[in-house]
């Protein structure tokens, strides 16, 4: 079963908003066996939507659209589906009470351009969306093909995808192709050395396993997915072939399962009962709120520091200033300062800090723009290196982070 | 001029990552009065790519296509380009001698999948990528359409658009529409609340201006767009309709540029040479996060204190622990404490401070998930709130960063 996704709007197109709902549509298909074949984005444009659908429904015997359903004027998808689809344009009651629920829950006035959104296509059936005001429409054609309109905002369309669309595609369309994957994250490679390493292995894969690489700074998942009929051997061969992969990776795998480098670390501390910290110069936060993304975080990060000026580095996490002055606040010596510091002033078993030059300014021949120093400390025991990034500012805060989380999740695992 | 965009990779259709290239490009572009038509996202199949280079070429003169490049066995753009356009696989010495510098220049040893990618179709003209391994490919059809490969990676895209691409397109199609654009960042009205406000004003705007708006958590960016032949008059235009619409809007409009709230309160504190500082519980180190992304922030953060935990917020912080016990961790008053905590701790002249329930777990009946305490204080002076934000985690933690920095955007401005 294919699946092809529409993503409508003038913003995605000028580049004003990401489109993340497609992506979100396919990590929650694959576990139905289902697959997006492609995704088109268009403008508000009524020519652009018609033949985007058009095309779709040439490969696909289901067609999601996301977006083009907001109150404004910008926004033609509806009109669009009803010439599309035939009927005319009516009000449906339950959508209007629905959109008075919200507006009410939230304590906002309704207005026209809201009630306007009750407005659908006779040749739908509505699905009500109980996040917001725009209403979900379900078409059929004759030869028995589906487009569902969905909002643009991603917390509506996952949400009803979850609850609505999804239940009500399966009914529809029950499938018969059993889907099965594994990860693993792996670290200490390139992509081209860990290619060659696993060459073999994965040039031996038969035809219904498929390998796929996805490189991200300090760590690459590997994912591998398997097609076929029989649901009990897929998941036995996935199983068999992910064990030989382990084996031949050994302790460069720092997962088996599809996690972030946060959720790495955090698992690592909570299945010992830890408790962590961190003490943050140029990652500014970041390592504190990807830990603190994860829902139930509050068990293990105590809290944190960003130290940014060097007065807060001394004054709060008690970094010595005549080190900073000596060997540069860019240093090992610093970073050891502030993990200890930061495990001190937090009563945390573990401890995390980072400082280094994220740029575009401030970089000197011997410390360029992307050096990081990066301390990881748990008990008495530390891993500390001066790493080297590219990229823009937010490339090497964001490398600067994830190699901090690996570094301490190294750290505490060593221990074993 | 249009611009047709072509993604590919299976990774982007098993939403494993998000493509960002596509958005960055429609930024690039609009400046030299082109626009993108539309972006397909396809897979690593030859099929798909063909398909999609076809129905691109329908639509725009030039074709760009991002990703499928990659050293590993699944990437198959270069052969479908290669049966495209004609010609046959050469191996190019000068893309030869860049992947050698570049390895050199990381450290990383060569290897046999890494010298394949200086192996392009003869009917192509190389683009050296200065900061990647994959070779940047232009095509030409006979019909003087142009079809440019670039890499996947965000940041080698990014890098050689602005250093090459972008350069080599402008020299072949010269433009003559001028496109001016102006912004606009409201607060404190929902979309179609604005949309109302402003309905006679947008009603009247001629045919060579529209009107755009993006709404985000507490902010909602409209953006007027203009195409005319005669630059000077359409520069007017914008001027006058921009300044038409400030009118009627008033202290609603926080920023005439396009500026994000960090980026907002950063400039209101640079302005008056204050220092700020943050005391975040449940946005977790975000403020901070999104404050130090903006290069430069080092001349006003001076730093923060994530203070997840109670005995954080009291031992760092000063927040007085019985206040905890007696009204909550999330309340008025032991926001209150923080900020002035924070102020205190970092000798900063702001601070801005949260606390709450930013779910899926810990929410009440008086408190439920999405309840957000925040305080932003300046000297003496504070500003505080308790808000409920609505949706998953990551939206509330969003939602709460954006309403604390524009709340002490807020007071530092009501100075004035």
């Amino acid at each position: 079963m294919t699946v092809s996704i529409i993503v409508i709007g003038d913003e995605l197109l000028i580049g004003q908003v990401t489109d993340t709902n497609s992506g979100w549509i396919a990590r929650h298909i694959a576990p139905y066996g289902w697959e997006v074949n492609d995704v088109q984005t268009v403008s508000d444009k009524a020519d652009d939507i018609r033949r985007a659908i058009d095309r779709a429904f040439e490969r696909s015997r289901v067609v999601l659209t996301t977006g083009g359903l907001g109150p404004t004027k910008d926004d033609i998808t509806k009109a669009v589906l009803r010439d599309y689809f035939g009927g005319e344009m009516i009000t449906d009651p339950a959508v209007t009470e629905n959109i008075h629920a919200i507006f009410n829950r939230r304590g906002i006035k309704m207005n026209p351009l809201t009630e306007a959104q009750a407005v659908v296509p006779s040749s739908c059936r509505v699905i009500q969306n109980r996040v917001g005001t725009a209403p979900i429409m379900w078409f059929e054609r004759t030869d028995g093909r589906v487009l569902v309109s969905m909002p643009g905002v991603p917390f509506e369309t996952s949400t009803m995808m979850e609850e609505a669309v999804f239940p009500a595609l399966r009914e529809r369309f029950p499938s018969d192709v059993h889907i099965e994957h594994a990860v693993l994250m792996v670290t200490d490679y390139t992509e081209s050395a860990l290619a060659m390493k696993i060459a073999d292995w994965e040039e031996a894969l038969p035809d219904y396993l498929h390998l796929a690489y996805l490189p991200k700074p300090g760590l690459i998942r590997l994912r591998l997915d398997g097609h076929h009929a029989d649901a009990t051997f897929i998941k036995e061969e996935v199983r068999r072939e992910i064990a030989a992969l382990k084996a031949i990776l050994g302790p460069a795998v720092l997962a088996d399962s599809d996690l972030t480098p946060a959720e790495i670390l955090l698992k690592e501390c909570r299945e010992r009962g830890l408790t962590v910290a961190t003490a943050e110069s140029c990652t500014g936060g970041n390592i504190a709120h990807e830990l603190t993304l994860i829902p139930g975080a509050s068990d293990v990060v105590n809290g944190g520091v960003v130290s940014y000026s060097n007065k807060v580095k001394s004054d709060v996490l008690g970094v010595k200033m005549e080190d900073i002055e000596s060997y540069g606040a860019v240093s090992i010596p610093v970073v050891r300062q502030m993990a200890e510091g930061a495990q001190r002033v937090t009563s945390s078993d573990v401890a995390v800090a980072t400082s280094g030059i994220a740029g575009p300014g401030g970089g000197t021949a011997e410390k360029p723009v992307g050096t990081v120093c990066i301390c990881a400390r748990y008990g008495d025991r530390e891993l500390y290196e001066t790493a080297r990034f590219n990229g823009s500012r937010e490339r090497i805060i964001n490398s600067a982070t994830t190699r901090a989380l690996i570094l301490a999740a190294k750290l505490i695992r060593e221990e074993i």
